[in-house]
């Protein structure tokens, strides 16, 4: 495995070549090495990026404790048979003068959007930048973050970005608790509680699925997380290529919530079968 | 010479094959034919874009009358040596639902800007577009739109495209006019006034480069401008990278104008040698 750390090295590693790419945050878990062995099933040239990307992060949010465990993730990429890793440093992402940025589309308004202003743009910014630095011929996103995967589906049509990209079903704890690299700031208490959520949300989606209208299941919804001890940001069945709620499931539809318990806002979703 | 009107014919007349690129929105002129000389220099495999942008036009600019004289254009595009015209529908380009742009960096906030909001946006969204789907090594542009090299050089730094940018002087008529397609609504007496505007702009220049400061000289160019029957919007001593103003001129500095003769917006520009 050939770790690059900028991107001659990074260049001189690909020499040309196309890959499937893995782009992360690095704090690698079991959800992340699932996109890698899906990366390896389409082709055994697999990038992975690493890079905390400043850029989608608010003023108040927690870039600076983000964990970092470098080595470790370097050494779960190698035993996963990535190929290459690119590490990017922050200035040569984001060098002095750096001001054009993607503006992502209607997709990008509601939900993380409108809780999260200059997120998407960051995050959209940031993965077309890697997709023009490593033109992969495949990138391959997990559903965890639902309106992730919208809003870049969206930039790739609407830029025209000649890449095909892949989205993977959510990797979970034994209970059912979406892996994710900030479940680690939960406390024992917040944990219990964080593994509760997604089987209310699951409970939600089934009865939509049996037919109820979206919008009074939301609404227990909502209050059941509020009783399981969450704070809900927002819950809604949508499609996930709109981001539009519906009240009635088509059938790629969505059901998803973002709760916060105690410092850590979890998001979750899954899909419903109608 | 291939015409694709479509991303599909595109595709096939590229067979995966990277070219020496020049867009344009038709209504070719000498400006034009030199850019795709020095293309064909570059590679002999050479693409030319036809795509009035509607995305860079203001509510109240002249996207309708836009001069559109396509089979004139097909012609020189062919006596020229063009390999690949791409001649794509609007909404092709901005299929419903599209609504992604590139939000273009500092070098767009002053001058065209400030006076055209959204322009280069829109300019900067539709040749990230044409780069992506034609896929060039090398593009090739005029300094005639001085602010637009400006921001799409910036536009390539900042998001990593990989692509080689190449910038021609302009072409001008006999009396020193820049070639533009906008030329042809001049009326007679707008002709003759329009044809000593660049007169005035290249003496600014001189007295510049011969120590003069520029802010003074650029005073006397507005009236001198105001004296032969132009309204200018603005004049400056500039940066070519940064598009910042200048007052004594560095190694690349280029002395600018932006003139309304009649209904006409006259863009001209020229290098100072300091």
């Amino acid at each position: 495995m050939i770790v690059a750390r900028s991107r001659a090295e990074l260049r001189s590693a690909l020499g040309g070549r196309r890959s499937a790419f893995v782009p992360t945050m690095g704090a690698l878990h079991e959800g992340h090495l699932a996109l890698v062995r899906r990366a390896r099933e389409i082709d055994s040239f697999t990038t992975l990026s690493i890079f905390v990307n400043p850029a989608q992060f608010g003023p108040k949010e927690d870039l600076s404790r983000y964990p970092r465990p470098i080595e470790r993730d370097l050494d779960l990429a190698e035993s996963e048979g990535v190929s290459v890793v690119y590490l990017p440093p922050a200035e040569e992402v984001y060098p002095e003068g750096f001001s054009t940025y993607v503006s992502p589309g209607s997709s990008a308004v509601e939900w993380e959007g409108s809780l999260r202003p200059g997120h998407f743009q960051g995050v959209c910014t940031v993965v077309l930048k890697l997709f023009n630095i490593l033109n992969p011929h495949t990138a391959v996103f997990g559903w965890k973050d639902l309106q992730q995967c919208a809003v870049i589906s969206q930039m790739c049509r609407d830029l025209d970005v000649d890449i095909r990209l892949d989205f993977l079903e959510t990797v979970r704890e034994s209970d059912g608790l979406a892996r994710s690299s900030r479940n680690v700031y939960l406390s024992p208490d917040e944990r219990i509680i964080a593994g509760r959520l997604n089987v209310l949300l699951r409970s939600a989606g089934d009865r939509i699925a049996a037919g109820e209208r979206s919008a009074a299941v939301v609404a227990d919804l909502l209050e059941a997380i509020r009783a399981a001890g969450g704070t809900p940001d927002y819950a809604a069945l949508v499609d996930p290529v709109t981001m539009k709620s519906l009240d009635i499931p088509q059938k790629s539809s969505r059901i998803m919530m973002v709760v916060r318990v105690g410092s850590v806002r979890l998001l979750d979703n899954m899909p419903i079968a109608p």
